[in-house]
């Protein structure tokens, strides 16, 4: 969920970010990305000054202020930041079709594709070397990649289906002593891998962002060359990675799919 | 969630109530309720006109067309039709704090309390004699009760935690042919209970209005007069049931969250 709120009056606690996405009780969402003009922050959220390197404005416009579903805060979704960016883009307020966000994670350069899809700089990725997993029982043997977030990449030969990602994937502590996200990743075709991923904390979801690149990533280094294009299909639908000796880029659709206005009410009642 | 379509004009494909009430690439809801004038469904809706006693205008100006998630029909939902009522009273498009919707399952009679509750008339109550579930393992007496739809609401003495509702209740299929929702029912107070519930076809739910009816019908039966006011505890909240010699009434809350509009593009998107 988008919430627009420019000049940083309206402010998102943790109660309002979980009132909101509260599926029941609120409208419901995975998480709301609060719009925010960097020039309105200036030395209300602490936690942003801290954060390194920490977004300034000048360097972007908006920043992106995303909370998960429980009011928690989290520093970068690299699918939300694509609709974040759509809104910017439909209501006017982007200044043009390659633009900067600022988010906890820092800067993130995002632009709009010819087709409508969003692409946005993931940032730089880092295969660390092999590492393990128990999935269901089934050892997996795959890559540890940094994504700026920890991931295990398995690239297998059984079809995706026969895992059983109910549970948490089991992983070294030595190696993830924070957890980690895990991808299972089977090659389709010269170019084209599919993907299904566990998120630390989240479960089984349909789509990571930062999991896509880090499958690509994976795929790169079992075999070709560690730059170029990958087409990567989630479960909620088609990615398209690009890396190159830098950083690399997540391309995908973000959709609007309706807009309007809480009721005072509601937004007024306690919790 | 509620669709106004005064006009029948935009109509309510079973794809297009999945589609909305889809929680990810969609708004997500547990239901559409379409708000459609009467007057506009001369002809145009053959279920409606095969429904028994049908609605027609001049009955009810409102028709209230229910989805569920799935896109499939349904008749009435008792906690839905406050939300319906809510609406057309706050946007001046009921005649009064009392009067009448049309439903698959007939006319409804609702009315808006001083204390901004909303309560419907939910029809007559039949104890049709005492059944049987299996809830996880422990066998439950109860009563039969019928609220226009089964039910088996059973009176316990523990406490409702110690339930497992993770799978469905089983039921004597001669009994039940067709299923039936399945009341837990504790006695909190001279007129008070608490309830969980398992629906038919959807599991546990935070809430189900023939459900509370039946809890309190059931606990009529078993101790004190067929008639009067219970407070119902469920999971979603705090409702009351009415219950007097010729039909039962339902009182609880009804809150707008939020009012919008859907995106055209996202409208237009083929599934």
């Amino acid at each position: 969920m988008i919430l627009p709120d420019p000049g940083n009056e309206l402010g998102l606690s943790s109660e309002l970010a979980a009132r909101l996405c509260d599926r029941r009780a609120g409208i419901g969402a995975d998480g709301v990305l609060r719009v925010v003009r960097t020039a309105a922050l200036a030395g209300s959220m602490p936690e942003l000054a801290r954060a390194a390197p920490g977004p300034k404005a000048g360097q972007a416009e908006w920043f992106m202020d995303y909370r998960n579903a429980d009011g928690s805060i989290a520093e970068m979704c690299g699918n939300g930041i694509r609709v974040f960016a759509r809104y910017l883009l439909e209501h006017g307020m982007a200044g043009g079709p390659a633009f900067a966000v600022a988010t906890r994670s820092g800067v993130r350069q995002v632009r709009a594709e010819a087709d409508g899809r969003i692409t946005v700089d993931m940032g730089p990725v880092t295969v660390l070397g092999p590492g393990y997993a128990v999935v269901g029982g089934v050892g997996c043997a795959g890559l540890r990649i940094s994504v700026g977030n920890p991931h295990l990449a398995c690239v297998v030969d059984d079809s995706l289906d026969t895992f059983d990602l109910s549970r948490p994937p089991k992983l070294d502590p030595a190696d993830f002593p924070a957890g980690g996200n895990v991808e299972l990743v089977r090659v389709t075709g010269p170019a084209a891998v599919s993907m299904r991923v566990h998120e630390r904390g989240s479960g089984e979801t349909r789509s990571c962002g930062t999991g896509a690149v880090a499958a690509a990533a994976a795929t790169a280094a079992t075999a070709g060359p560690g730059t170029g294009r990958w087409q990567v299909t989630v479960p909620g639908g088609e990615l398209t990675v690009t890396l190159d000796a830098a950083t690399s880029w997540l391309t995908g659709p973000a959709v609007i799919v309706a807009e309007g206005e809480l009721d005072a009410g509601w937004l007024a009642a306690s919790a």
